[in-house]
């Protein structure tokens, strides 16, 4: 009885401009479709749960419960609880980007860093330099506060910053460079040095704001560590966004948002005014958790596993892509990008991937302009490397049929 | 040496426009100034600490992570994990509501809601309507929206009702009426049965949305419970916000938003933009928590105490107000409202009674419109009756010295 749908179908309000811009994500849709039980889905942006320290965690928030139950349970300030920050701020130093307590405010993951950032910037029409393609849910954040875009190429060196004095030709100076500098989401791909030092000269000599997005650069599995855009900026135009749900667990939900005191006190206003605060109980847990975890160890098995599952995947797709299927080579991160034979479609492969219990993600949604529907993303941190075998093979036989 | 601040002070970026209406909140700082060890303070928000159920909650969440750790710890849906979901709408059901899993949202407590109708609703210009006073947060949410202010007076019965017809006479239509119906935030006092039954009319006429935030509705200790603005809608007109924060503990950061099935659907959408989901652990220990601990026992037990302060503050200003000072009578909740004698400031009284070491809100910046500056907001949830007896003492001796 209580089930029973008692408030009819309103007659819609008028909602406010932005939400003409943001629709339901299509990608949602399909993830739902492609966690189907009987699929195997290389979809999902998800880390590998059995790494998970689940053990480690449940002992610290055990602790906090025990020592300091009523503090950890109370409402707490916005900027963050104060030895989180501490940590994180030795963890960017040994980084070589030197930020103190003030300049760190802790988020509700890295995302709620993006939202943030583009609402204390963005007026509608303001102009987000972003690559082409770029991270799907930034795109759908700028797009709630009515921005525009200016679009940049990227190849395997990551996005072209040689493309960005043409933009300032453009009728509106860019507000924010918004960018997923290492093993980028979709691509993989990792912004080369010399791109690094000529995107902050720039930023600099423009006084543009970088907004550097950093959820992957410390699952590294190859290659030398490349400095943050951050550590190479000391003129204060980085804000650097950074998460432990790859790290740790993405279900704490705890990231940071680092950079200039001035710019940050700001953000925390308008974190206030979104949520209060993070959960004072996640951010104990986590503090705890870090004063004696050895986090650095855990990264290196991190690394260890979704190197094996890169490389279990490259290899795969060397064995059973049919001629004229590309795809990049991440040296870290979660994500490869596939650019399937010419003339297909990843959108009318899809229901036919799914048909054959196999899922990736249709890479249009991911160009911020002009959508292209030639590539798909795959997830290679969710799977074991039999199970990579085996959904190649029969992504593999679906395209081969489409030729 | 990496405490050293080696960003210096940058120039400033031109921030969006919103920004010129969201300064650091001056309740912030005098939150900070009166949480000093020494001052006895009703100044803040705070539930009873000593009322949070910490084992309770403690063993919630040592089952959650012995028997389901790596889906707690997983990424999970914008919409809330489901059993929780399915709780509230049971608990939405014993008070009347009826509203199924897809009209509610989880959110990081009920301030995330206030923001995320917001955003949904509110173009630049647009007209809230807002009691004066008003819960000020929300005035700092809806003006992080540009929003412009529509404001109608309150008495002992809530809401002024009877002005809202006027309203209409405006340039601009109202998209949302934003109220606290019980024991508002910050005077206490509680919207009248006629008045609901009114205001709900004016609604579903005019086809104005209407924000319930009732974040201290369970918390009656006095008098008969009256239904909720959602209780009595059968057109799809209310959003209402609920919240475990003051029933459970704030720092778990766990509200939800129920609603018309359409603009839940809307404000997940946009949720999702924002931090993607709330906290799975989280989420999930609450969950657990509520399927065999006893909430409304609890609740008993926070009402039995909470109006034991209230009283005790009640009679307390009775004792040592001088004449000309008076105050609400609150049923339940957590704060009371004083008006002082005329022509005193409670701005000018903050200082001088922070010396005195007792602290208050001064009711300025609750006004959307024309601060008033004789009021004082006094929280009674968070001190036992002896001290809440002594901070009266302190705060009768200096408004009697002020006369």
């Amino acid at each position: 009885m209580t089930a029973a749908i008692s408030i009819p179908a309103p007659k819609p309000f008028p909602l406010a401009q932005r939400m003409s811009r943001m629709k339901a994500s299509a990608v949602r849709e399909i993830l739902k479709v492609a966690e189907r039980p009987d699929v195997l889905s290389f979809a999902g942006g998800l880390p590998a749960p059995e790494l998970f320290p689940v053990e480690a965690i449940a002992q610290a928030h055990a602790e906090v419960f025990a020592e300091e139950g009523r503090a950890a349970l109370q409402y707490s300030t916005t900027e963050g609880y104060g030895p989180l920050r501490e940590w994180i701020c030795a963890h960017l130093a040994r980084q070589g980007q030197h930020a103190t307590t003030d300049q760190v405010l802790i988020t509700n993951g890295s995302q709620q860093g993006i939202d943030l950032v583009a609402k204390v910037m963005l007026d509608p029409g303001d102009v987000v330099v972003v690559e082409n393609p770029s991270y799907l849910a930034a795109l759908q954040t700028f797009s709630g506060y009515e921005a525009s875009y200016a679009v940049v190429g990227s190849d395997d060196q990551g996005m072209r910053v040689d493309e960005l004095e043409g933009l300032l030709r453009g009728a509106r100076k860019p507000k924010l460079i918004y960018l997923v500098p290492n093993f980028q989401n979709p691509k993989g791909t990792t912004l080369s040095l010399e791109r690094r030092h000529a995107l902050v000269r720039f930023a600099q000599r423009h006084r543009i704001l970088i907004l550097e997005d950093n959820p992957y650069g410390e699952l590294r599995f190859r290659g030398e560590h490349l400095p943050s855009l951050a550590s190479l900026d000391k003129e204060g135009v980085v804000v650097s966004l950074g998460t432990f749900s790859k790290t740790l667990a993405p279900g704490l939900r705890i990231g940071w948002a680092a950079g200039p005191k001035e710019l940050v006190r700001t953000l925390t206003v308008v974190k206030q005014s979104a949520d209060l605060h993070t959960a004072t109980v996640a951010q104990r847990a986590t503090a705890r958790l870090l004063s004696r975890f050895d986090y650095y160890a855990n990264l290196e098995k991190l690394r260890a596993v979704y190197g094996e599952r890169c490389q279990s995947m490259l290899t795969s797709l060397e064995k059973h892509m049919p001629e004229g299927t590309r795809w990049t080579q991440p040296d870290g991160g979660m994500f490869l990008w596939v650019e399937l034979p010419r003339g297909m479609s990843a959108d009318t492969l899809f229901p036919i991937a799914l048909e054959k219990r196999v899922a990736f993600v249709p890479g249009a949604p991911f160009f911020a302009s002009e959508p292209r529907t030639e590539f798909m993303r795959l997830n290679f941190s969710n799977r074991p490397p039999e199970l990579i075998e085996e959904g190649m093979r029969r992504l593999g036989a679906v395209i081969a049929a489409q030729k």
